[in-house]
């Protein structure tokens, strides 16, 4: 009689609880994390690329945790998010350029997130500067902290080599 | 005397199997992890340079999963393990140029990992080409395949923008 109640409490425990994984487990829980993270990062790095257009480096530096990174090319790493607002805003994009980015691909496991994605840039002839477009690509590390997606590092590259940017004009905000 | 017996048996039962983490726990085992992961992992990456020096593209494409993915500057990203072991056959390092690298920080759950390093570029002068150094940093998006890490995806750029390589010798295999 006590043998078989344990063998039918076992079971019940457990089922309220979560065994160590196979690898078959962890795959397809991280590939429905995946899909997940990507739904969500993928709205966010939208919007990344709308303020990017609009030139607003302290709502970009909001995207970043604490001590994030971004990797610019040509630039050595910059670290921090007070850091980053100051680079984003010497650094920004001319006035009549946009650029639009697309999710292409996120792997997520708990917490922490992989996004691959592509970008394009487009800047109309303005007076002696011809028109630039371009396409590129980037990494980001993403961690999630209380439900919401923070970039944690940056990096990205154009396709194309491109010539000096003219630089931004002085803010004056 | 049953009601005892079932409440023996499920801490028990518990006790062999994981609960569902909270963040806390979860924050701790991703330490451990991303500590013994950055051990693996700087290991790899400082032999990656090794085959990076000695223009090893064949062993240099063992480093990636079958869908790798590299996406170096000023060109489009290359997927496919095959089709990475041509891009870098073609645009391996000048003869006397050396590359070191340096993991800096990674980030682990289960089989994902981020890692983030820098590296060293160094060519001395030879004939009119005069002498080149620079340094970089990389994100790394690794995946653990039967308990060897390999890479998903690969982004460098350099800190200071460099003018264009001299093309490879031709290799006579």
């Amino acid at each position: 009689m006590l043998r078989r109640w344990i063998v039918l409490a076992a079971p019940l425990a457990l089922a309220a609880c979560q065994k160590t994984e196979t690898p078959d487990q962890a795959q397809t829980r991280m590939q429905t994390e995946s899909d997940a993270a990507k739904a969500a990062i993928s709205t966010v790095a939208t919007q990344y690329g709308v303020h990017l257009t609009a030139n607003h480096p302290d709502s970009l530096a909001e995207y970043f945790t604490d001590n994030g990174i971004i990797m610019p090319p040509g630039a050595p790493a910059v670290t921090g998010k007070a850091a980053i607002r100051t680079w984003l805003a010497a650094n920004g994009l001319p006035p009549g350029a946009t650029i639009t980015i697309q999710t292409v691909d996120v792997t997520a496991n708990g917490p922490l997130a992989v996004e691959r994605g592509t970008y394009a840039f487009s800047m109309p002839a303005q007076g002696r500067t011809p028109a630039m477009n371009n396409a590129g690509k980037y990494l980001n590390h993403w961690h999630r902290v209380n439900d919401k997606w923070l970039i944690a590092a940056q990096i990205w590259s154009d396709d194309v080599p491109m010539p000096p940017m003219p630089p931004a004009p002085a803010r004056h905000n």
